[in-house]
């Protein structure tokens, strides 16, 4: 029997078209940020409080993937005109060429940040490319302390770790000390991001985003490729 | 450019082996449930009480999905001694020859009940049969009540939908009514279950759970392939 080497050619396609996202976000001089986290975690919760208490220092726009339905991207919509919602029917991740037909509609030159909010889902979207500069996951407490451990692939890819929904705690046995630990044993070093979208304690995600953007801009200037304003 | 149909015949030799799976099942006399939820929904946790709440009254056995870590079944395996994990690597839904070779491991003829614990994803397990009898969709409430409009596919095709972790609502926003609607308009007359699978509340999963095998032992009479003990 021969073997058809699809999912090895669909993920190679994938990567081109992934580089040609990335080249035109780099020559926009846009850090963008690929958010992948199980339905339900709070990606857009954060984002909605994210834009809300960035508006005025930083110029974000969002990309939004979902099966069905354009509510998240009408929720994130009150707080930023640069929203784009990708509908993939019954894709259970976003790939680099739906990301590519996105940016047609928004205006990557207004922006400093671009953040791309993955279909809710921890496991097919982990090994997609989108042309991002950062991978961040995201877990919240409700679903247990046992996550890190059962989705080892998104936390060796991500560049963070935002832990949501920290004001739950005292109404449930989540064993923090054990979620940092499966954390740092298959990833050392990663930074884990304890918020709380709902109640506003953003605090470590928005220093650990606006680090990255301080780093961000600076390498850029260092290539010459960013001017001061 | 010639189109190959790769997804169409995987799909098509998942359920060749799914027909296979569902033979082997209706010839040992068991019902056999696909429970799919996302991540951190409590899909473990509702299993681990039913097993207890049914021990004696049931024998139920249990295949487990996930990536990685035997976790799950080792949970389980505290209140019956009929459970396999299927570690499907980097697999993000379990597929019809996967529970097949699980099946070996497990005595058929002991059980009245098996039930699959799907990997943690509300995507990719709904279009795959496995030989079940029943899908059974699962939610949680800190997950939102946004998510049956954002799943049309996993409520259209779900025999019954648990939204669990009930005990949790007083210190959430979440709208119950909205919730149910969106189940009732994608699937009028779809059972909803509302549990709490880590305070007891079990209720309406177990009558609904003991309505569906009483109907299916009837059945299983009617056509003379059951004896009575």
């Amino acid at each position: 029997m021969k073997k058809v080497p699809v999912v090895e050619n669909l993920l190679k396609l994938n990567d081109e078209v992934a580089a040609l996202n990335r080249e035109r976000f780099r020559s926009a001089h846009v850090l963008v940020l690929d958010l992948i986290g199980a339905t339900g975690c709070g990606k857009t919760a954060l984002l909605e409080a994210t834009l809300r208490e960035l508006a005025g220092q930083l110029r974000m726009g969002v990309l939004v993937g979902d099966l069905t339905t354009t509510r998240d991207a009408e929720r994130l919509a009150r707080w930023c005109d640069q929203v784009v919602q990708i509908n993939t029917g019954r894709g259970c991740h976003l790939e680099a060429h739906q990301v590519r037909q996105a940016l047609d509609r928004i205006d990557l030159e207004r922006l400093e940040v671009l953040v791309i909010e993955n279909v809710g889902n921890l496991i097919c979207p982990v090994g997609f490319d989108l042309g991002h500069d950062h991978q961040v996951g995201m877990f919240s407490v409700p679903e247990g302390e046992d996550k890190p451990a059962k989705h080892p692939h998104l936390v060796q890819s991500a560049s963070a770790l935002i832990l949501n929904k920290m004001d739950l705690l005292p109404h449930l046995a989540f064993d923090r000390e054990a979620f940092r630990r499966d954390c740092l044993r298959l990833h050392p070093d990663l930074p884990i991001l304890e918020v709380s979208a709902t109640t506003g304690r953003l605090a470590p995600w928005l220093a650990w985003l606006q680090d990255r953007v301080t780093r961000f801009r600076q390498r850029a200037q260092a290539a010459g490729g960013l001017q001061t304003e």
